[in-house]
């Protein structure tokens, strides 16, 4: 029976300053999805693994499976899916859990059905999986998942987005504590209204970092990697924030900010060994506090998904 | 008797959706400075032409005067110098006229003295300058008279400029009404507080903006000329403005928006017969309100000042 597994990535989205419009992905962690045909016309998940029993295995509750069902529909598709979801992507981790799993998910039943659509098409199901799961269409982790290196989201009406590989040797620690919050209150702890003053700092921090990763320039990205709009407020959710994030930069790495909504915390660095060393400082200031941790270092993804595995067996 | 002639030209800052951020530097018009050595450690200026006699003589009450003594005092220089200024920038029309001759004086006295300091090192002077003229040393006028080309600043304290060079095929229509605008009402009509929804907007075209000079993406730039917080608010203060901008886009213009606080308009362009066509479609909305207006049609300068004329004579 012919089978296609798919890996997708991790991803951090915001990266500092580029609040709701930026994100990038890495090589490791990521979401597996194997998929198959199945019997009648439906979505089915078989099994979910590494989630600890959290999730459901009912499609419709599931990124991945709300993902291929829009796929399937936009296609008139008549035969149906059945996955198998491998997750080692923690959720609630600020690390694009649910966008890992449906850009799996779409991107395995796309190439089992022959590869109608181009990754860039099937963006718009995964956003419609992301309104599934959390209520909004945010693009900032499902499409850097999906295209790989960094991905700006010009704007959504339309949906323009702007790849932007990233340079060669950046390279980025996540430290991902054991701490709970939920996106909803990571976005409500947020003020609707923010300084004219503050934003154009940050506007200015955004465009240093486009022009820093598009010129290759270290130095530029490190120096743009400054939100004084989200993470002052967001910080305050995630104990010893500001401790985590010195001890980062005096390893060495150029910025270092919290992980699209939290509580997990990102450095990036433009040396392997700066990086590790400050992942692992990252990772003892949460320890001395008593808060256990992952630490994932990881190269950036320029690819986006990648196949596993892809043949036929009985 | 040794002289130095410098223009330096005209510049329009905020492009669109870069507020206090970004500017660019116009082949044409500008201002020219002559500068030689004078009589005892002052700054003298013998002649101001093309501003209708409203710039006073004193040169502590004029940008290249000021610029000039930050940059002799700094080089502890006990030579004078005497400068002839040459106006052809309309004063406050937004494009940038104050600082036009602060960057022509100081460069023209740099260049007297024996190129002490390279041009980013002169900036500083221009800024203090500004300072005194307006208040506020704003440097998205300065700085891309300076350096040619888009000029970002990424920070203020310090300040951090990246150069980002037009991409080559890039034009500018600038139409100038004859209609008075004070950059001090253009300031105070803004507010201080702006919707963190509309900011989000605002930085993903800052970031496409960045992207598609770099990437010389025509199409990338004209979606990101688009500014949601400036605009609204101060196109009131420009009869007719949305009439403006919709002809200049009608005509062809990738994007269109109000140079620095008004109350030129410009629009940029791909292609120079559309942009010059953009140009008079601009001019005849505005004289069909019987409002007169001066109309510019050049390429992006990508050098910054050039010298005039530099040599001796009795």
């Amino acid at each position: 029976m012919k089978e296609v597994t798919v890996f997708a990535p991790a991803t951090v989205a915001n990266v500092a300053c580029g609040f709701d419009i930026l994100g990038f992905a890495l090589e490791q962690p990521g979401d597996t999805v194997t998929a198959r045909f199945g019997e009648g016309n439906e979505v089915r998940i078989r099994s979910i693994t590494g989630d600890g029993g959290r999730l459901p295995l009912d499609a419709d509750k599931n990124t991945a499976g709300v993902a291929i069902r829009h796929l399937l529909n936009h296609l008139g598709e008549k035969r149906g899916v059945e996955i198998t979801l491998e997750k080692a992507l923690p959720l609630g981790s600020g690390l694009g859990s649910s966008a890992a799993s449906a850009v799996a998910g779409v991107v395995a039943a796309n190439t089992l059905l022959g590869e109608p659509l181009t990754r860039e098409e099937l963006i718009p199901f995964t956003l419609e999986a992301e309104r599934a799961a959390c209520g909004a269409a945010h693009a900032d982790n499902a499409a850097p998942a999906m295209l790989g290196g960094f991905v700006l989201i010009r704007g959504y009406d339309p949906l323009d987005l702007v790849r932007i590989p990233a340079p060669g040797e950046l390279c980025c620690a996540v430290i991902h504590p054991h701490i709970e919050i939920r996106t909803e209150d990571a976005r409500k702890i947020l003020r609707k209204e923010i300084r004219l003053e503050d934003a154009i700092v940050q506007w200015g921090n955004i465009g240093g970092l486009i022009a820093g990763l598009m010129k290759g320039d270290y130095g530029l990205i490190g120096r743009s990697m400054k939100d004084v709009i989200i993470e002052p407020v967001r910080s305050l959710l995630i104990p010893g924030f500001e401790e985590v994030k010195q001890a980062a930069l005096e390893s060495g790495a150029l910025g270092c900010s919290i992980s699209g909504s939290g509580p997990s915390v990102f450095a990036l660095g433009n040396d392997r060994s700066q990086i590790e060393a400050a992942g692992r400082a990252m990772q003892s200031v949460f320890s001395g506090m008593h808060i256990e941790s992952d630490l994932y270092i990881s190269a950036i993804n320029n690819q986006g998904p990648s196949a596993v595995h892809s043949g036929s067996s009985i």
